[in-house]
């Protein structure tokens, strides 16, 4: 474990001791208490509940003050109307860091609601608690066995996440797990009234357990300290943030959600333009985007080499590349005439995108010869292959067999070639196509090739991974 | 079947006799012959190969012109060399229609084979022999057991397309199909050496069993006709187009698929603007635009109510919603007071988006009030209803029935609905989500109600159906 002491951070990602406050008495699954002993933590745990004697086998207290050791950390589960007298226990206990995960509070746009929240506020401050939320899921934290949800990976990893969003959090934790992508720190900030988003980003920075920086931002009340924030982040690693509440009606929304002021889109804009930061606009893009910085080598330029499917889907993702701003050239003369040697002549074009017959039975060998082909053309800086697995394999019988056969060339091919590679897997709709292509789709990350579910996901990302060190050499 | 008797287009969708010039003479899966065989074709078939005597039972012939009975259409299966002689054949036989499946021909960029090209278009063209191609996979119609594929569905329906690529009819079939789409007439035509598609377009003008016209454009040879064609086809149908080849790079992929000129961007956006003809980029794109043109009642205006996940994922949402044309409103005041009275306090708001607890055990009879309330607020046309599965469901072992307990309420509550319902399903990337949520798909379709995989799909497509009726309509 990392440590940055006497940053309050600290106290956070590795506390000694933790309070569940509201620790639910029934063994219900997914209780605060038994998720963080099933998920690892070996720090001393107090559920805190006036009426209960013991939660998952641990004796429990009827109040904060009642713990008869030090705490470090307090997690409330608690109604919002409580949590005053709650941070008045905390403070009285000497409590470092306080995650308020219950709702309720500024951002239901009531007066009541907004007073309860500030006054919890002013004691947390004036008593010396830091806190994160409410309204949020707070820490995910593999290495110190620190969880929300009991289906995260317990394998830590150097990506962090920071975000104003419980349900984005989880979405995106998943889409990274199932990537094979793991995670440093993550933290869920909800409401914001103490910790905020330059605070955690300034700890990231000098986090050496970090290697790229995420982010879900609904709004920042100190815009100068954020962009500092970032820039500091960015002089040694990437920072990736979906911007949320851009729209008039977005920003309604996320005013809803964490009484975020969302900001306007061109102050957005001038943001991203001027640090460098990688925008992106979906969970899902910034899984793809996160999963390209991990995984591909950056490209030396923008000409990207398509090998798999020709025909319409070959001038259909032609085009989807140039709209993200990668450039289609056609190969070299002698690299056609190269291709042209293996391949039939039904339907296939040797332009750029070629079509190497993918898919017919026996043809896994003109595939590899192809991407080699291409990989040695001067023209081309990367390829992106199509393994058309909705089309080619069909309906037919043989389609697992297809398609295993076709990721078995690729992973062995991928390592005699010069140049970056992506993998695009289009996996259909119907149940054998798809989870053909999700065993597939594992069995390529775990060769350390990107895969992709579509063209257009594929060019954006790589599009976005090549703007990144554009900028980073500028 | 309908007819339009002397429509040189008749003869290719009610051939009473089919010679398959080059029919293989092993029992190969997928042979032509026993293809039309299995998929209902019930007129004459006739084998031409002078090396068999006997193909799928069927009795074998030297040449076209061998074949004692009159022969209506053919499907030449040869290398492009014989093209030539196959349709001098067909000539001296009197055949009314070829498809020419083979390729290797202008598509080439080759002299020769362009030559070739010209030399057997021109032998149809004083022969009176109609071509559909070459280098294309011909026609797909169901009424009459027509097919190129043997796993495209045998059910009729009202949707035609047509289309300047193979692999893209056959991802475009599969996508429509699985969405329970089912196609009147499809012609996958090529190169166009004769017919094109303006004569495709005016007799699907015409032609009572298509209600919707699709098609995948590459190039069009007479501007002016492409254009008639498709404002008489708008006069009683809408027609949805993905016009490919429009950036740089993606017209030269064009021009080596099926050697189309592919005209310029701005053209073809006055070409969109004048007719009202729907624009689509992808083939996804286009299975979700007819699936919300089949599926969805016009909503009255784009004000959308989503209901489901709020949170950032409603914020995101909410952003997506509007860049693609969409409002999200906030709620009345009356509205909001009712939703709050069902939604617990945690994490939710009532503002639109509304976050109905859907997915936590018990809430289906929430979210069906949730739905009902919505529907019933004047400020909303209608409902998008996310089903975050990927992330409500987690990774929980009571997944499955969750989902299914949606959408069962879905389904119920779909019935009691005044305004236009479409649902989200997010699938996520892991096996039991995905194919939980591909079953979920199944179930509401054949309920009537449009699924999309993303927020952003949904929303594209249904402000395409807006727009198409705005069109129409002044």
């Amino acid at each position: 474990m990392s440590l940055q002491e006497g940053h309050p951070l600290d106290e956070i990602f590795h506390p000694r001791s933790i309070a569940i406050v509201g620790a639910s008495a029934s063994q219900q699954v997914g209780g605060w208490v038994s998720r963080l002993l099933n998920f690892g933590y070996t720090g001393r745990l107090y559920p805190v509940n006036p009426k209960a004697t013991e939660i998952s086998g641990l004796k429990a207290y009827p109040t904060v003050r009642d713990i008869p050791d030090p705490v470090d950390y307090a997690i409330f589960n608690i109604p919002a109307r409580l949590a005053p007298q709650i941070m008045e226990d905390c403070v009285a206990k000497g409590v470092k860091a306080a995650h308020i995960f219950t709702a309720g509070f500024s951002e239901t746009g009531k007066e009541e609601a907004r007073e309860l929240e500030a006054q919890t506020a002013a004691i947390a401050r004036d008593g010396g608690v830091r806190v994160i939320g409410p309204n949020c899921m707070g820490v995910y934290y593999p290495a110190a066995g620190l969880t929300f949800n009991p289906a995260f990976s317990k394998e830590a990893g150097n990506v962090a996440f920071i975000a104003q969003t419980g349900a984005g959090t989880i979405r995106f934790v998943y889409l990274a797990n199932d990537r094979g992508i793991h995670f440093s720190k993550v933290i869920s900030y909800g409401n914001a009234i103490d910790l905020d988003a330059p605070d955690f980003l300034e700890y990231l920075a000098s986090d050496d357990e970090t290697e790229i920086v995420t982010g879900y931002i609904e709004g920042v009340k100190d815009g100068r300290r954020f962009l500092e924030a970032v820039r500091k982040c960015l002089m040694t690693k990437p920072v990736i943030i979906l911007k949320a509440g851009l729209t008039e009606s977005g920003a309604g929304a996320a005013a809803s959600h964490t009484a975020a002021l969302a900001g306007s889109e061109s102050v957005w804009d001038a943001f991203f333009k001027q640090t460098g930061a990688i925008r992106v606009d979906t969970i899902e893009e910034m899984a793809d985007v996160l999963l390209t910085l991990l995984r591909m080598p950056c490209p030396s330029g923008r000409r990207v080499g398509i090998v798999g499917r020709g025909g319409g889907i070959g001038v259909i993702a032609t085009d989807t590349c140039e709209r993200a701003g990668l450039k289609v050239p056609p190969f070299l003369a002698e690299t056609r005439r190269q291709l042209e040697e293996i391949i039939p002549e039904a339907g296939a074009g040797a332009r750029n995108p070629v079509e190497t017959t993918l898919g017919m039975i026996g043809a896994a060998d003109f595939y590899a010869r192809g991407l080699n082909i291409v990989d040695a053309d001067p023209q081309i800086d990367f390829i992106l292959t199509h393994i058309a697995v909705d089309i080619y394999g069909g309906r037919q019988p043989y389609l697992q067999e297809q398609v295993v056969m076709a990721v078995e060339v690729l992973s062995n091919t991928a390592q005699t070639l010069t140049k970056p590679v992506a993998v695009v897997l289009s996996a259909g709709e119907y149940v054998e196509s798809v989870t053909a292509v999700l065993e597939a789709r594992q069995r390529l990350l775990k060769a350390g090739i990107p895969v992709y579910p579509t063209i257009k996901a594929a060019a954006s990302a790589i599009s976005k991974l090549i703007e990144y060190h554009e900028f980073a050499t500028t």
